[in-house]
């Protein structure tokens, strides 16, 4: 239970809102606690309060439902929860009087599928992950898009990112920023063998699919936005493809993709500046 | 004048087909010659023999109206023109028979608007790219999509790329291979400056602008397709937008455009099975 | 036990020379078999057949010793593996004659230092690895060398390989080639999170010293050439730095490092000239 | 003439010593001017106020002299150019007071060899760069080093960087920092058409020879630290090889070679925590 989260239920109850908390440590809050699967039905908006990961669990609460998301950062600003602690309240009343943004976002829906008929299924907002566990091993597997085969890939693994899952793991493994407005997906894979193996962006009304190929020994893990789905094995394989609903986040009324991007890859002007002094002679 | 050419135009004037050519050389085919800005209004189909340069010059004659394109290459597979010469002609007669598939691909408008208000014009199939073309000097640029700042960029310049595009020039310098379905343009920086300055991919709908910055003796080439539109200066700048037509493929209709990236780019389970050998114990 | 593995067996033991194997299954090689541990001291030369993984193992094997290693592949060359089994006899004859080039590459020696003072040693041919195991998370490490602080990472962890290792996991990660003749360790962070954490080359002279930061309940696995030697945790810590033996590889005598490269890398002048023809225009 | 500049000539003229500027405004400072094939002669310390630029600039007049470098920045630390304006005089006492640390780096020396006999030659400090100019072409050339064909490559070019270049133009292209103690050069390919054409790292021992192929109506622009030294063509050559002096560069003693990649590529402590907290779920 953190300090501005304690001081937003306080502002939030003194106008008269119901404030529920999914949180257990309610008391300090004098609020409402609800378990996290009742949260959507019950809620008009869902803040969250924490860094990106803390939106991540967010969005999976309110997937399915309309209820808007809005994020506030604790100390600094994420590609998701951003508005800063300082701004938080006054903010917040802006957002209340009806002065915001809202934009909706992709995610994806992974399922994987098990010899035996299983189904392990889950919602993304950043990211499905297939990755080896096992020390010096790589892993094969092939991908196929709307049942075309693209490629049998060497490697890590592959990310299966949205737009919002772009500037997250993907963007560390050399995936392409993808501006949130375009229905896209791309797949990057990670650490691969052959140095051709490229991100590819795909339309996210195409199904992908994953399998490991040729070695039963061998086996990789299956993340939803950091969270183990289960393993791929040589028996089971994975589907991909966006999900029914998309999730809607709520902006303070001056929000900028591009000004966040700035901000947290120290882009623009000012940087610049400073570099072009250090290469220019006198 | 190559081999295949006059073995292509024989064939098709064999069936009774009206050959027109651009190359002036046209005695050995036996053909009609009409200058490039007439051959889309009189041909039916524009058949190129050559490399995805040639292609690309095919396409500007083609652009703006609905005369599709056949590739056909010359000893090497393209990723335009993927009919191999040796399969030239039966291919050509399974085409003509109407069994073939279509598609379009997106192309970009580049308006190089000068200070006095001149503007230069052109379409391109692969990329619009800004160079710098001084030794030892950066270029300081920078750039807005719908009149939006995105970043300012030091490097050697910025590559837009259509999904065409995205295989030529932008994938040399880091860029991420786009599916020719999706509506989307990849805008590349070219050795940039400050490592974070990633590829970023964005609706075609959206209106590019670029912009020198700052220095008064700078200047940086504008090439549409590897043909220069001028010079972007400190009084001038740059529109890329969705050009209003789209150019027509056609592929024989076993084409994949995955199974072209395979062959191009090394990649496919033959690839990936050797490999696994390599690093396998017994 | 490989069909090369007789052949080459059958081709010593007729030239009356002592074939000692380490595989257990010697029968069908008429040939005395040796515990791994007493191999170096007992041969002159020790052949790996199969992959470089093979030769990795071969190699830890003559480790501190004198005992050359050469390698023969298993249908595909290898980085290390570089006699192809069509060739192996005669090439081995003529090794054998004395007509052969002899190299020498850095090991490196790998210390796993736990908190109560046992330590776990190991030498590596071609990398330390030091790898997160755990699905969405990062860890975070420290690196410095001759106990001057380098950096604090974010990521999956860190390669740190030797100019042999540079061409294996090494490469996938974005880390540059290295001649083997450059007394040099790259180290190589996987997927950082700082786009600007990038490969670092240094003298192998220097002791390199990686510590996990922050994180109590995190660890990372260290792996030597694809081996786990243990755990890094936060009270541990792993040192590396050059071994004091060098590992000798024997080739046949117009070996060419960069002739390995070209291969494995799809090198060279055919691989230019027909890309030259796909973007000719004609 | 900047305000540093004055300062620091008056500071220095203050305690006695002989000041020779290379600048030809010399009557403000008071100072006696020199062309620049005079200054390392004449002077026992060269100092740089400027940027990196400034610094190569003043690297090309202390080549083959024993006289090292100090660089002064203007208001940004430079990878060279390391004591900053506000501490300059505090800092040049100290050294003049003999507490500083000393160390040499090594410089490349360029041969162009025209096809009349006729040689351009220049030194480098950061690196050798081959460049095509012309709009739409890639540039062939060859590598080879001390006579072994490396390979041959297609691109933009090729730059041969020292270790003091390689964070500088070489590590916009993709190559590996390259700690300065170690005797080594990186090749590194300016947007390869191939994926797998990798910087390679060599000892500085080896000599580098770059030879275009194939197409006689191209060029590309040799420029050496930034500063054109002629045309490569078909029928010249360029030799590059370790320069038979090093530079030295004097430091504040507190001077740490990571602690500048630190500052310069936003490295470090606190950066990693701040981006540990954008992850982190409460």
């Amino acid at each position: 239970m953190s300090e501005p989260m304690i001081a937003l239920a306080a502002h939030l109850k003194a106008q008269g809102i119901d404030v529920i908390v999914s949180d257990e440590v309610t008391l300090k809050l004098n609020a409402r606690h609800l378990p996290d699967a009742e949260i959507a039905n019950a809620a008009d908006l869902i803040i969250a309060v924490g860094g990106d990961g803390t939106m991540l669990h967010a969005a999976r609460l309110a997937a399915g439902s309309d209820v808007p998301l809005l994020g506030i950062n604790r100390g600094r600003l994420g590609f998701l929860a951003d508005v800063m602690p300082a701004d938080m309240l006054p903010k917040l009343d802006q957002i209340l009087a009806g002065e915001f943004s809202r934009e909706t976002r992709l995610m994806l829906k992974a399922r994987l599928i098990e010899n035996d008929g299983n189904i392990h299924e889950a919602l993304a907002l950043n990211d499905v992950v297939i990755q080896r566990w096992e020390t010096g091993r790589m892993v094969d597997f092939e991908t196929r898009v709307d049942g075309c085969y693209i490629n049998t890939h060497s490697g890590d693994g592959l990310i299966v990112a949205t737009p919002t899952g772009s500037t997250a793991y993907a963007l560390s493994c050399g995936g392409p920023i993808i501006e949130p407005r375009l229905d896209a997906v791309v797949l990057v894979p990670i650490c691969p063998h052959t140095l051709s193996d490229r991100p590819i962006v795909i339309p996210s009304s195409q199904e992908i699919e994953v399998r490991l190929v040729d070695r039963a020994d061998l086996q990789a893990e299956v993340a939803v936005d950091g969270h183990s789905l289960g393993w791929l094995t040589e028996t089971s394989r994975l589907l991909i493809s966006a999900a029914d609903t998309r999730i809607s986040l709520i902006h303070p009324p001056e929000y900028e993709y591009y000004g966040i991007l700035r901000s947290k890859l120290h882009w623009g002007r000012n940087n610049r500046m400073r570099q072009a002094m250090d290469l220019d002679e006198d």
